[in-house]
């Protein structure tokens, strides 16, 4: 997605081989034009696949997903990274480790919102060790729901979470893959 | 508002007197299509304002503020209620307590996104007490930048947040207002 690659060279920061910053578009200031054809796009490649749900994460994986479920017409659920006291009800529950924080924190969906008879679109910001996405993935196992694909803002396909997710036979999207950050330069896969 | 109003109705859940679920649409999982129709609310309230910037807080901020930052055509900011490894920059912090999950947290919005040139519109899901608004005005402040006004999206009328913001002179726009969550019921100020 030329639009976002665009976005990356100009506005992105690369801290470290491993640690691409891009705080002034998706993590901490949103681009809210750029989120509309970021979720356009999902829901043109993920058209007809019958997506009853889109999961998420919050905070960052929310503007995205909820456009691509403006688009595609379905709910949106993120799941939380810390059980309030409004969450009461049965909850899936899973550990994610964070690389970008070095803390591992507890993901939780209420049972109430996500069931069998639900085929979900997963979509998050950044695909990189895959920490994220396997827990998300196992969520929506324990809700017995299946899965359509994963959609992918930016990955940092230099690390293992898409060859792995890849093998596991998941089919997913990313708008941005990242090749290397070395020498201070995104390169991209094309 | 009207369509909020009926959903409130529909999918709410009042826990006690002062705490109502709207995790089925809101705080959990979200209505995209509602979250349009209250992003264009808001960019119809706050028109012709020359709002350069719109500021929320994570998590459950974040839906309402993107779609009304799309039809106003500015960056929406999500101050982040922990600091992160790629937020290393100057930081304008404040605490906030969150009556909710009972626990203090430190909000933070980087420096580089926020200044003295920009006229802020801020969104946020609920105003109760007017914690979570009184730290947002607060950042704001410490950016020296200026403040258009206060969308929320539900308020409880009775408790004091509200008057505490008419009193400072903000203008506030809630787009449904409680009045009260009396004997599990939600009554609203028409």
């Amino acid at each position: 997605m030329e639009a976002l690659k665009q976005k990356i060279r100009d506005e992105g920061t690369v801290l470290s081989e491993h640690v691409l910053k891009v705080d002034a578009f998706l993590n901490h200031q949103i681009d809210p034009k750029l989120m509309q054809q970021i979720g356009h796009e999902f829901a043109q490649r993920f058209a007809g696949q019958n997506i009853t749900k889109i999961v998420t994460i919050e905070a960052s994986g929310i503007a995205p997903a909820v456009m691509a479920g403006l688009e595609l017409g379905v709910p949106v659920i993120f799941a939380r990274k810390y059980q309030s006291l409004t969450l009461k009800d049965d909850l899936y529950i899973s550990k994610v480790f964070s690389f970008t924080k070095q803390t591992e924190s507890t993901l939780a969906i209420s049972a109430k919102h996500l069931g069998a008879h639900d085929h979900v679109l997963l979509i998050d910001d950044f695909l990189a060790n895959g920490h994220a996405a396997r827990a998300l993935i196992d969520l929506i196992g324990q809700a017995g729901a299946s899965i359509a694909g994963i959609g992918v803002v930016i990955e940092k396909s230099f690390q293992r979470g898409r060859a792995e997710l890849d093998a596991q036979g998941y089919r997913v999207e990313s708008l941005a893959r990242i090749d290397s950050l070395k020498d201070g330069q995104v390169s991209f896969i094309d």
